[in-house]
């Protein structure tokens, strides 16, 4: 089996360093063998890729590759965290939060980027639960803001 | 003590099939005993109850209406995954986003709706903590959006 | 090591009597080691300290005092729940939903208010995941939302 490390290599993805947090709080806490990540924004390099709403300023195709980004956000705060994301035993939920226009309700086809990549890395392990819920703005005017959970060996055993 | 399968008998409630999810998603997944639910539309024979948001187009009936189709759908997903009923040891959490209309505050009636179902069918193991939410807009243009995580008996014992 | 209930007296806070729920759910709900809080409103003595969106009618400052009261809504209720605030090993994850005028994108700042109060009474244990997502508007038209994860002592140990 090809391990989430050796995908992301093959995907030309390199994980960033951890984004830090906007406030007075953790990137993920990890209780029993589930890790709750906090909710992950489109941010590259300490930036916002950009700002906006979908089907207003923001493309569907542009909110995909948002998408993508905070799973690559959340793949560096796990990898952090666990050392190896070889110990991720299942993502369990996506929670997403997109930033939209009144009119606009495609927020399924705007997280599925984020699915397909989760897919691709983990698997069968990819395989979540998910909600999709349009919101009128989201902090610093992200287009999106995405929370996981997600199963992972114990401390005990890993 | 009255099963759930036997009280939605009394009530005349036919489970459906599964819904299905509206992307790369799964309808649910159990990490250990909890199972954690996607979120819910009120879908009906795969289409949607109604349209737009309450407090305009949506009455306060009908979003209760769908409130209730959207724990029956829930209910389907669990009989789906777990045989039985008679595994769901508790309904834990019910996250539910409504549609509003701007001046729309009544989120706690409509979800009301769904909550006071679950009881009727899971008796005291159907008590759970909530959330209820207005947004402006959902997948599909949804009036309603319910996300559930309940407590079910582990794979080992059962 | 200065217990949560000590820490409260220095800062004199009193905790209320358990703010009732709107409706058909309860308060927490306990799964094995955590426990799930329903979405908390800045009530006290049962009423609502204002209503309005951040960034409209409401200001920040009264936004992070609306988020401190939720918190010490909170802290009721599991006192309630656990007998004591020395059960609690983490909080693991807040959820906070703010109404928001449609430019407002200072979600997080409200929400530190919340966050820097947690670190204050719980220490280490207090450090949480933590999502902060913009609404248009929610129930009884509050400013904001509040959700809690928290890990608790098991039953059997505690």
């Amino acid at each position: 089996m090809v391990s989430p490390e050796e995908r992301l290599k093959e995907l030309g993805i390199e994980l960033p360093g951890t984004p830090a947090p906007l406030g007075a709080y953790v990137p993920c806490v990890r209780s029993g063998n589930l890790l709750f990540l906090s909710g992950m924004l489109p941010l590259r390099k300490g930036k916002l890729t950009r700002t906006g709403r979908v089907g207003e300023g923001v493309s569907l195709g542009d909110a995909q590759e948002d998408a993508r980004q905070v799973v690559i956000n959340a793949l560096s705060i796990m990898k952090a965290e666990l050392g190896t994301l070889e110990k991720v035993v299942r993502c369990v939920k996506v929670t997403g939060f997109i930033a939209s226009a009144a009119d606009f309700v495609q927020q399924p086809a705007v997280l599925n980027a984020a699915s397909e990549l989760l897919l691709t890395i983990f698997g069968d392990r990819g395989r979540h639960a998910r909600a999709a819920v349009g919101v009128p703005v989201l902090p610093l005017n992200s287009p999106l803001e995405v929370e996981f959970i997600f199963e992972v060996t114990e401390k005990e055993t890993a």
